[in-house]
């Protein structure tokens, strides 16, 4: 609706962030120092700014969500602002609208913004080219959900005081993870030193060329790892076949405690959530020491708060240490 | 809750919008008038009125639903309220109790405007008599949208200067739309030049008593026309045999480039949305420089803006020009 | 997440609101006498306090439900507060996750208070020793609902200006009925004198321990009572075999006009909705002068936000008279 500007005024020089495949290092740094402060602000119980009094964000969910969608819905609230939360059901998508007809249509109701996530991987490319409106992509499929990642970054910044350098080992199904896809790009850009390890059949073809080291065995993975990041097995979205049972994967590929015992003592062990515990991570793991489950929580509402302001043109934060 | 008193205390002279049979021009005017400064205030970047800070606007939804629910519960965060949506889903509306006892039950928590969407025709007149609540019909089964009807109205007066006397027509399912009725109502009132076109079936009996000129051929009905409303077929609610194949219905009743051709060029094509392309428009059409679609989205925020200010007692806003 | 203090720093001296078994005279005496403080300041057209300022609430609501979920949903928008909606649509639980992963993720993103509401009984009172967060049982199977416990003893002591030693008499399924349980505990600790009625199969063993008398059969157990409580057939949560026809239970167990005749002319009737008409009640005792039916709805609002209020920290507000 607004005449398009030759490039956005805000501190990202970004309209949208819908990956972290074209986020640049500096980009990143403002984020995670800006969402640091956040952090700081409230365990200081000050005032975080209203970047969203009087603006309203509207939360297109068109995949279940309990963690994203309210977290992103926390996050606005606690910037003053206004959250619509739209779902397929008892949507017009139910009534064979076009995505882009339905997004053409809530940016003409004039919100301030627009967080999307959608099984199609791609559509918030889509859709952003159409808007004028910022855009965030909350999850696109097998694609990218660039906020899961940089609240990645910024918890291996806090455990680690680094990101470059750090070595990164990603465990499960790459191939179908948008979370892996992220965190491997935006890990990459920062200068970490990025494994991943799956059966074959859950690797994207090539998937060395994302500049990664790959392994299909588990206990020889997690040598010196600093950081082992436990994908979710995406039960709803793998199709038959690719997997062996989940007896056999969670043996081979799931982190228990004897597994916990071949990697460093400080490592940290990382999931997005929600964990299917027994699967992926045995119960002990997912609440041992080590676990940095629920501070990736608690990061991803400063994260979100973080990448709303700063898409708003609020100004960004400066952290005391250099993210890098 | 309250007594209620012998005359609503607002500048409307209304309690509740239920429809647009009864209005008089001058309450069209007003509504109009109001949502036409609300929009030039927010162009200019000023704040609109915060009627309803501190109020609560409960939004019944009880058929699906993107397009006007958002578009109220924007309405209501710009006016700096609080909405509180309700679904069939998830309701006392499931466990079996009646409409009019869940009504009563919204009341009794003390809200301050109540919005209803219902498939049964009347429904909202069933309650407005029962309640004390203001309460703005957003849709009852196949008889009054009064917002969208305002909101056309208001686009018609935007771009003509002018509703009475302006020439508009109406086409497809006539018989089911509730739009369409509004719309013919408040056209009329206004004094505009109204038009139906559709295939018999799906016309009411004795349409030509509401004063308008019948049509069942668009090659012959568009001629001359300044505005065309195209409606959406509504395969939900349509019982078979009615119509034709869609295909057939398309070709006789979609507007395509081989109609707009035989349109006046400044003809405003119009539609409630959500669109089924290639059925009621084609999308070039859809697309077309002719279309006012996307404007009667951004209206319908302003106009419902205007509705719920009004209704809460709002002063309403005098518009430069008069609208007639 | 915050370290957990010795004892509760509100007036209260509660971090959660799980039932009423365990609650004092004094507790309940605050939470009633704040609501009708509210109650009074709304009437009077001032101000309630804004406790919920720059706050959220999340609300879990994994049963459906209109008016609970509403009135606590109004109850935050009162105290300015924002309220975040979780329903089993649509969330994490349907990939699989527990619920106590999911409410240690909901606590990492800081919000202020849980509201739950949950099929599974006991649940609250898990959740609670595993989370700093303040909550509020909103209902937890067939054990406890408190808050409607307390508006049930709000309106018993406006109307009767007394609760200690009045006769209440509650009538139908109390084995499945946490609303009949929270009552019971909290009509005992005020000093009420209380009765059960209902069909053998639908009264817990032993339910003279807690202290009640009992009933088979309505028409003598109404003689002399203050109060009547209805309670809702629970279709869905009753097991097959345990109650006769609807037609039977209705006939035996239903409050009409004759069993009205034989109640004191002072009689309330209550009943915590929604209302099977012509099931528990019949149309006209649901609509008579004694039926306080949405005056407990109108409570309901106001005992939740004292709740709110109270539980994060607001001061508790004296009534006029002592509530005993």
């Amino acid at each position: 609706m607004n005449s398009p500007t030759a490039f956005p005024a805000n501190a990202l020089g970004l309209k949208s962030l819908l990956g972290t495949e074209s986020l640049k290092s500096e980009q990143i740094q403002i984020l995670i120092s800006t969402a640091l402060c956040f952090k700081a602000l409230q365990q200081k119980g000050q005032e975080v700014p209203s970047t969203l009094a009087g603006k309203s964000a509207v939360l297109m969910f068109f995949e279940s969500s309990t963690r994203t969608r309210s977290s992103f819905e926390l996050a606005v609230q606690k910037l003053k602002g206004n959250a619509l939360v739209l779902t397929k059901v008892g949507s017009s998508a139910e009534k064979g609208e076009t995505l882009l007809d339905t997004a053409r249509n809530i940016e003409a109701m004039d919100p301030d913004v627009l967080v999307l996530r959608h099984p199609s991987a791609g559509s918030p490319f889509v859709l952003d080219k159409a808007l004028d409106l910022p855009l965030i992509n909350a999850g696109d499929g097998f694609h990218e959900q660039p906020t899961q990642a940089l609240l990645d970054l910024m918890i291996v910044f806090e455990k680690r005081k680094k990101i470059g350098g750090t070595r990164v080992l990603i465990v499960g199904d790459i191939a179908h993870s948008r979370v892996a896809r992220s965190d491997i790009y935006a890990l990459k850009t920062m200068g970490a030193e990025v494994s991943v390890c799956g059966p074959p059949t859950l690797l994207p073809p090539k998937v060395e060329k994302m500049g990664v080291r790959v392994f299909h065995c588990l206990e020889e993975a997690v040598h010196g790892q600093e950081v082992v990041m436990m994908l979710r097995i995406q039960f709803e979205r793998m199709s038959s076949g690719q997997t062996p049972s989940l007896g056999e994967y969670s043996r081979f590929y799931g982190m228990n405690q004897k597994i916990l015992k071949l990697c460093r003592p400080d490592v940290l062990i990382m999931h997005p959530g929600p964990v299917n515990r027994g699967v992926e991570l045995s119960t002990e793991v997912a609440d041992s020491a080590q676990s940095v489950i629920l501070d990736q929580v608690a990061n991803g509402v400063l994260l979100r708060m973080a990448t709303l302001h700063l898409l708003l043109g609020g100004e960004p934060f400066s952290w005391k240490e250099k993210i890098q």
